[in-house]
């Protein structure tokens, strides 16, 4: 309940490059201020673009110096590769079909990756991807940047901790109303690639937010699903890509799960929603009103446990900023994941292991998402079938 | 905004007589607070219970006479049927399987019957009542009661009127708590029959709740569902019913659906939930909070109809008994069931068509809740194998 | 967490007659309903206006024999008091200046007086009202409705039982927005009694809706008003009462309040609000969602009680009649208070005490209510000047 | 609707200090993070502390060079002065009896300033500091950081516009628990200055948080104050100063309202509540779920607006980073603050003047907050007399 801050304490920033996250693109600037809030990291290098004119224009309004600006992204890992004072780390924030490549050129050089999700537009990118990971000696970060949240790691720790008992159900729901028109077809640029194949995957909302749901279901409860039977639609016509995903889970164990994914639900902004309920309580958080976690012990009034407030424990406490009662949000969320990042990256650099408490989305768990959405797409397929969730 | 109230019209109150509902029942008293608000009924007679002892002390604890209490339903069809001033309807409120036996006798003696959900416990006696029903002269009215929040015809109107245009997507959900640990152990009687199949059907949460979820469902949207893939689980160790159901719907027309209903999961009171997508906007609607009513028009703010406030219509407000901000809650949703039965059996006795705008739950609906547990019953047992929902 | 009902006992109905409340009145209809809702009364006559004619028709529409409906109240007194069957007790739901007049000639042929708040439009007619009802064998009853909401007799309950400490500060606050614009310049009946000085009393949202936000400030906390200073305003031209009171409370024993009454605040539907906060936690309810009360004991995360649920205590069990998650609403309340006045009428007609648990509004919480009123125009008059509220 | 970002254009950052904000001080990290989020600023100099030791060790922590790390603020201004690559800005976070005496070191010497509020301890100091910022050629900002959220920039513009008429009523409040209990002779050093007259001047809550309150009141309806009548407690026994205000609010045109400030309100983490009601409509924002506006058109449904979602306006977008539903918070809200301060300050580095749109508190407002507080305590002692708001 104090008034208390956080230390912010910093040492060297890391220093890190771009590629993707030009004019008009909206994750780049996520990550570029995710990547700010803590100071653990300063922008030095990027290709903004694949237009080098636009990577340039858009790396001067960043307050780059020219030569760090690159129009090419092999061209970037390589000089920056030889430079002394080149990138330490680089985000991946272009459409999902570049992040494999891009991705292959800074860890084969030994630049530590922060990749935005999904992992890859196709599932054998993704396992190249997830092996090229594990054999370099540099770090791999996925930004599912959900489980960056204070009372998602709330919620973490305390299934762990097996307070709401043996888990039943994990009723997951990540509804959006942005593509209820056709939009792609204005020339809108963020609904362009995200409902392109070529550029996006196979699955339009599964992939773009069901990934997340299905991310955070696992990363919460730390269950695996097995198998799934999804009913895909595309109820816009002309749309290339499901725009809605009803899909049945089965998790290792016993527990069952319902999961949605929309981008058609008018009145739904970015409705991420999670509920987990076992034998001994549930738990129940929306994306919408991140500082809240609602918690009933079984047979006991519900609780709102508050981001540091009452209640509140140490895997929340970790990730908050400022008092209860002073929200944070998705920025915050996401700066949580960069800053976990930071303190890998800190810890590989000094030549010590990753502390056990910096948890952070791995190539592993973006894996698990491209295999989501192929599942998906093959089941829907086949009426619903049920589907193994294999990787 | 103004503060009026509805005229409460009376005449001769109808005579009413109950089967079931004796001491320590649950929807009997239900079903007589809702038949006493709006006085359009008066209690005379009853077979309250099976035990012709505790049938009298229930009803003598209701103030009935001696000669109006029954200890078998059949003499008091017979000997009601036969008095000058004998009933003209009877409230059927006994566990599931004598729903049908109950309405049979006072249906075929003319005397209309307000019955209790789910219509039958098996698909057959289901067939049966409705054919009976369809010949009979009297009204058989079905207390689907959530069809009586002013909210949801509320939503009703607004979806038939085309205010969201065509509908894409029907979220419901019903989850509840009470069932989380085996309460039928414990000699609960609400738990005891409701999870017996042969006095419940073979459904436990599908049957108790999910056809709640279903007709609602069905009664907002004018759609019908097609077809269904259900996912059945029974968490309680013991249990002989499903606890908790997943189902996916397909609508006529191409709607798609998902159904999730549960007595399992912790922090559900009787958390009824209903979303409705369609291509101009999206309508949701809580049970626990029913006299709000959430509708985002696709591209402006979300807005808050209230039970009789600004935006509310006909349809709402005809069901409506005070101004807004004054809460009205279950007992008024389910006595508008009552009242719109008794506007019914009033036009019907005068020899009139029952008036338009006058709607309430048929034994056909009742029938549609039947045939929904029994497909999700077979669906489940070929793995959640897409089961037409035939009639 | 179970799914049982309240049993509803009745025995002989209590007879019931009324005065006021004929067609097109608010209130009227409103008391019908309570007094239905449990079985208890009957309402068998009335002099449903003082014109003879609306009174004649609105009785007819009521199903009353032309016999019992008077035109005229103290015809009505006199006659029932001689008949053997005539009334046990009177509702009155008439403008405010006719309460006592009204209750004066019942009381005095000992027929026990249900009666809307506030209690009289003047303070000299109070006082008379009190030592009338002091000094009668017969019952009065005053309809502070708000104080039959079960979540209200929680906190009430918890209060006193120390939950949340010894209590410093009470913030009530009842905005409505009905009057914002001139509706009494519209000849709409409700607002213009209301905002006429002599059938309302000299306040307007300070006698309506004030004395039921200081009613049930003190009922929850058990504490009194001892001073308060009022800032009264008319933002409606022309409107000769006010429409938004702005009051600070000191309370014996040194707690401290405020309290807010308006009807010009767009958005307000009917939002009685109560807060209390004591040294060891805090309580927080409001009209409009009456089924939760949120309790904070301090250092802890906030619960939400509800009715009948978890958490929820006796004083609250015996004013409810369905299970948690099934809502009850503002008839509820408001027929929980004509079923305490059953109770102690039927204790009284037996010869028998009324039991300690029983417990309604009475004359004197009234004068208090109308001691309020006198107090805010006086303290407003002198510019907000601190004034006793002494009785 | 469409997921866009906002571009963030740099440009040289700012070169920031900071006097005050060491280790274990609360708002210092939050206006580093703020200053961070948008990249307008660096932090290159600092006296973090009174204590040389202390201020050394927290620059350090901070990356800094020790020969840009000061134990004394008149030896930084000085120093920085001459720099040539001094420092453009200060941030000055020390407890509120310092902000005049730092300010005018920086302000004198021509170097831009940025203050926590409230702007000084007392009256006088106020005073003076208003005279020195108005004669300086370099800026003073003082961080009402709650007039940066989006939503109140949004209810700002509404009002200004009209759309909720000609306003009326004005009820703010801002409650907090976290001095229920004597936190200061735990030694908890927040509680410790902010409850010692000396350091943080004669009000407790109101200082602290009322003049907050007061603050977004006037800021968001552009109304004045004229007079005031405060009810100010010290519930916690041997407390210096308040910790819990009741106060009445008369505005200039006619308009008026409430304020409470609260520190002992067991269940209030930081609920900063605005309410604004006009003859047209009316308006409602929470701090602690900043995202949202509630506007009621009189006669219309209640409208939930979002920010950047349907129906928000200029005002808010140019304060947003992201799309509706990806919440931002109190730190996105204070950098708000930040970045409207690096826009005036780059404007006048060129020799520009401040944009029209660019919006930030100023030394007059916090002149108004601190003759608040010396109103407050005066009325106060004076039994809560009217006491005009005198600047």
């Amino acid at each position: 309940m104090a008034i208390e801050g956080r230390n912010d304490i910093a040492g060297r920033p890391i220093r890190l490059g771009m590629v993707g996250g030009g004019r008009d693109a909206f994750i780049g600037a996520v990550h570029r201020i995710a990547s700010r809030i803590d100071g653990h990291y300063q922008l030095v290098a990027g290709a903004f673009s694949s237009t080098a004119e636009k990577s340039k224009a858009s790396g001067r309004d960043l307050g780059l110096p020219d030569d760090r600006i690159y129009g090419d992204f092999t061209e970037m890992a390589k000089r920056e590769a030889r430079l002394k004072t080149g990138i330490d780390a680089v985000a991946i924030v272009t459409p999902n079909h570049m992040h494999y490549p891009v991705a292959r050129e800074f860890l084969k050089r030994g630049i530590h990756v922060i990749c935005d999700k999904p992992l890859t537009s196709t599932l054998p990118d993704a396992k190249r991807l997830v092996k090229l990971a594990e054999s370099s000696d540099a770090l791999f970060i996925l930004t599912h940047n959900y489980t960056g949240y204070p009372m998602i790691r709330q919620a973490r720790e305390m299934i762990a901790n097996g307070e709401i008992g043996r888990i039943r159900l994990v009723q997951a729901e990540y509804p959006q109303d942005w593509l209820t028109e056709p939009l792609e077809a204005t020339g809108m640029k963020q609904a362009a690639w995200r409902t392109d194949p070529a550029r996006s995957g196979a699955g339009g909302s599964t992939g773009d937010i069901g990934t997340h749901a299905l991310n955070l279901a696992q990363f919460v409860t730390g269950l695996q699903v097995e198998a799934l039977a999804a009913d895909l639609d595309t109820f816009v016509e002309g749309r290339r890509v499901d725009d809605n995903a009803h899909v049945l889970l089965r998790f290792a164990g016993g527990a069952k799960g319902m999961l949605w994914s929309s981008q058609v639900a008018p009145g739904n902004e970015n409705a991420l929603k999670l509920r987990v309920y076992g034998d001994k309580g549930g738990l129940e958080w929306r994306q919408e009103d991140p500082n809240y976690l609602w918690f009933t012990p079984l047979g006991e009034p519900k609780r709102l446990i508050t981001r540091n407030g009452a209640g509140a424990g140490e895997a929340a406490g970790r990730m908050s900023r400022v008092p209860p009662g002073h929200p944070e949000g998705y920025l915050e969320g996401f700066a949580n994941i960069y800053t976990e990042a930071a303190a890998a990256i800190r810890a590989v650099s000094a030549g010590e292991p990753v502390p056990d408490d910096v948890v952070y989305p791995t190539a592993h768990d973006g894996l698990i998402g491209v295999a989501f959405v192929d599942a998906c797409v093959r089941s829907s397929k086949r009426d619903a079938a049920w589907t193994r969730l294999a990787i």
